[in-house]
Order: structure tokens, then sequence, then C-alpha cells
């Protein structure tokens, strides 16, 4: 018997338009340091990213958490990728929202 | 008898070497939407202002802690001008030190 098996885009959560995110939402995710550090990564990646790739300080859950917080704001997309979970950053759409903003915050000296 | 008098400068307390400053303290100071609006308005004025210039909807005391939190962070500098407290963006420094910072965060859509 087939059983029902989840696609991976059922499996992450809608991504919010970027027309909808605040300043504030942005400032509140990225002024946690873990976030701002898995955004850094993407930036200088240049590429998308799975979950496990970015070194992070903290336990699983809590990094699950802080790309779901990521997610939240609009600043990555998450989609699966086999097993893994992939992240990329939304940064054309943030650049034009938000001008100048990733860059201030990626280039900024010390964490 | 004459009366010892305080100048301005001792009423107001040391502000700190934007050296010493990261970009963390300056994003906990400006995530805060009261305090990015009083940055905002230096900004756009190009001139000191005194607290009371700058319309706030928070009680006095919890401006006086705003404008404090953004002196610590090295955002602003303040003295007195007779009994007014001024306050001083510190664009040049912030600049050199965060580029395209300030003004990616006071360009930015909504609060």
């Amino acid at each position: 018997m087939a059983t029902t098996r989840r696609t991976g885009q059922d499996r992450v959560p809608p991504h919010p338009d970027i027309t909808t995110i605040t300043l504030q939402q942005v400032l509140e995710a990225l002024v946690d340091p873990v976030r701002r550090h898995i955004v850094g990564e993407l930036y200088s990646a240049r590429q998308d990213l799975s979950c496990g790739t970015i070194d992070l300080p903290v336990s699983k859950s809590t990094a699950t958490h802080h790309f779901n917080v990521l997610r939240e704001a609009g600043l990555i997309h998450q989609y699966y990728a086999g097993t893994s979970r992939m992240n990329g950053l939304r940064r054309d759409e943030i650049d034009a929202a938000f001008p100048g903003l990733l860059r201030a915050l990626v280039a900024g000296r010390g964490d």
C-alpha cells in the first residue's frame, strides 16, 4: 500500500511578501547576533546553504528557531533539497525594500 | 556668599569613544522605534535639537531614558545650552565606523 509522502513544499511554512515586512521586523530579527551571523554567512556565500553548513554556537533546536525568525521576517527563503533544509538570502528583495541595510549590517565592525 | 554653580559640562555624563562601540550596541539602541525616531529627527534636522523639540509619544522620564541610551551607544552627544539639554547626532563618526547604517535605517520604510 502506498503511503502519502509529503513534499518539501508542504514541510516549509509560507514566506511573507516582502511588501508586508517593516523595518521594525527586520531590525528585531537582525539585532540578534546569531541571526546576524546567519545572514552574514548567506551574504558572503552568495549561494543557498543548508542549516547544517552554517556553524552556530547554539543547539540545533535553537538554530531552527533562529532560521524560522529570519524566514518570518522576510530575510530568507527556505526549502528542502532531499532531507536538507536549505536557506537563501532574499537579497534583491531586501535591497529594494531597505536600500543599503544588508550591506551596512554585514559590513559592520564586530558583532 | 557665592554658591557653587555646576557647569553644563558637569551635568552631562561622559560620552563613549566611537571606537569602543560595537554594531551590536548600535543595533540594540536603534531597534527601539522611539530611539530610531529621535535619530531620524536629528538626521533630518541637520542641527542639534533640544530634548523638548522632538515630539515623542512617551513620558518625559522615558524620553530621558531613551536619550541616555542613545548617548551611551555613541549615537548622540549631549550638552547644555542654558537649561536646555541639547542633542547632536554623531553622524560623521557613526558613518565612518558603520558605513551606510544610519542612512539605511533612517531611509527605511515604516517604523
